[in-house]
């Protein structure tokens, strides 16, 4: 069922651009790599902190086996699935990588990213390569403050139909644009 | 073209269920109140912290009106608004609370809140009455950690046609629920 992307099929995305895909608010796919060994965890609690570089603040419960990969290495990636991903994103919000191999567990790709060891997902329409620049607020609240140091994106993808996540199983998922008169940015 | 909520129509949500609100991402309007004079801002950038109590955290621009009202009151509400209200959302982010009342130029009716001084948007379907909490990445980030203390939500919304800002002038608009057996809280 998974539309599997190619390897290359990508290309790089100008950092300034990197808001554009997350600020609508989808769930993403977090992975990270310690010792060899890659992970990865989905994700809905970030936020845009800066447009450029972009900055992104994102919360990693220490009940995570993601938690101390992304403290000890600090670095990741943010990975964007859309609708057709949806049975995968579930099944690696349902099992944790304490045990397992999740990317096989999950039927998901990875391959290799340019500037950290995280690696990025194959059939994700997006790629963000990340590195931890502020960890003051982990202690507290699990907050890290990451930089997107290099971002990749599938040219075909002009909709993505994302899948945001309402709780207790259910996703809403990306519907029609609307374009209107605004000066925001 | 706006459908006008009358007050009461609104009934109290249980502080526990507010992620699922915010969780998917949509564009809400914060509302503001300082020496008797309100305001409101269009905000993208935020994320949920703790489920509850509810801790929200958002990105206030010091180059925004909202700022100083929110840093000297430590008071606000998020209220959130769906398709009918883009009109108005638009208007809000094209212009400045520092020359003009907004809520007269873009339309909207502010209600009492019950907690804070901030008022509420009569037409949004929810409405989140904050109070800051940490204020420790304000200076570097305009990062303002909030706890929702009350929260309202018209019952009568169940699939809420959320907007979400992808920048540039372009909303994605929230489309169909699908359900899957997610054990993700």
């Amino acid at each position: 069922m998974t539309k599997r992307l190619r390897a290359g099929a990508k290309r790089a995305l100008p950092l300034s651009r990197v808001y554009r895909l997350l600020e609508p608010g989808p769930v993403v796919l977090l992975t990270t790599a310690q010792r060899g060994r890659a992970n990865v965890m989905t994700m809905s609690w970030y936020t845009m902190l800066e447009f450029e570089p972009p900055l992104v603040g994102c919360v990693v419960s220490n009940r995570n086996f993601s938690f101390a990969a992304l403290k000890g290495t600090r670095e990741c990636v943010i990975n964007i699935p859309t609708l057709e991903l949806a049975p995968q994103v579930v099944k690696c919000g349902n099992c944790s990588g304490r045990r397992k191999d999740k990317f096989a567990a999950c039927g998901l790709t990875a391959e290799p990213a340019s500037q950290v060891a995280a690696p990025l997902i194959a059939e994700c329409y997006a790629n963000l390569e990340c590195r931890v620049v502020d960890a003051r607020l982990v202690t507290k609240y699990n907050f890290f403050v990451l930089e997107v140091v290099k971002a990749w994106v599938d040219p075909k993808v002009e909709s993505p139909r994302t899948i945001h996540h309402r709780g207790r199983g259910e996703f809403m998922v990306a519907g029609r644009t609307v374009r209107l008169k605004s000066r925001m940015k």
